[in-house]
């Protein structure tokens, strides 16, 4: 039976597993929520995902994984080639920290769910854009510093991993929200993984349900 | 050489990592920085850590880790016994979905650093009060779903795991934010946790910079 993704074209945790998917060439069927809409609050998919959150992976075998970094790790246990994470364990711990720095420190911060909740404390726009653009230049400021010295192309070594799953969607977001970048090492990261197949399949922007 | 911790009682991030170096009976230096001085900010301990958080770990050989969902994997890797996670990738995905839906979905969006620059939008105290209470509520709700139909009497089966490492020091959040508490199943797993020596021994209230 093929994998059900529930997510939604925009989300950068779906993203990021979509790229997983696509790098491992595991065919998926996409099943889109529209999160502006509120889809994800819909009795039928809390039952699978239980967070009201993008994305869900249905196994097909009545099981279901929540979370992205979850399932990034289980897909890579199952389809190892290519690893997602480097041998050693603590080069995966270095790996794992920046994609964590980007998952807890960055996204969740600056997500639509929270921007939303902001605007119930009668934050003004500016503020909020001020909010967006405070906590991702933060973010991305460590993160450069989180990345090994020796050049890539990717973020950690010459094929690409966990880290740049997680960086290029931050990175989208923030090109969208009109982020001053200031990050040349990350834009030339992005700039290669752009040019790979896998995460040309899995940007937002030819994703079924993109507007 | 001995492993350095540098953490802040309270924080449950190091709290986390404190937890699991008890469980696996690892010897630790603790070096605590006071959050609400700001001490994380210092120049020094930025080079360790550019995010400005806690916790780090120095591996006494020059090397550091950051993130403490990082640091847990690789002492689970380096120290197996006792594992803290389930050996099958369908169950470690499952604990690992918890952990994060604590680590990324309830953690970042209640912290000491996002009440601080709710401040700065001039949010009331009455407003924060309810943004702690509102994120807490509906990511324990999520996390009792999340756990699997059997009891416990520890999240994941009989053994303390990842899971009860997140689980405990939100719960201690939870009830210092004054949250109405109205997760049974949680409460129970707290406190069969908290009668285990190693949850005891890593408690915020018996650290050396307790206040």
């Amino acid at each position: 039976m093929t994998m059900v993704l529930h997510g939604y074209y925009r989300s950068s945790a779906s993203w990021r597993v979509r790229i997983a998917l696509a790098l491992k060439q595991v065919p998926v069927e996409q099943h889109p929520h529209h999160l502006r809409r509120g889809e994800q609050r819909a009795a039928d998919y809390l039952a699978l995902n239980p967070q009201g959150l993008v994305p869900t992976l249905e196994l097909g075998d009545g099981r279901v994984l929540t979370q992205s970094l979850a399932i990034i790790e289980y897909l890579d246990a199952l389809y190892p080639d290519p690893p997602l994470l480097p041998s050693d364990e603590y080069d995966r711990a270095r790996v794992r920290a920046f994609a964590l720095a980007i998952a807890c420190d960055i996204h969740p911060v600056q997500n639509l769910k929270i921007l939303q909740r902001l605007r119930t404390l009668e934050a003004g726009e500016e503020q909020i854009q001020q909010w967006i653009v405070d906590t991702i230049t933060e973010g991305f400021d460590a993160c450069t510093q989180l990345l090994p010295p020796s050049p890539g192309p990717f973020c950690f070594g010459d094929r690409p991993g966990l880290a740049d799953l997680c960086l290029v969607p931050q990175l989208a977001n923030a090109r969208r929200f009109n982020v001053p970048m200031r990050w040349p090492r990350l834009d030339a990261i992005d700039e290669h993984c752009r040019n790979h197949p896998a995460f040309a399949a899995a940007d937002a922007a030819v994703q079924p349900d993109a507007e």
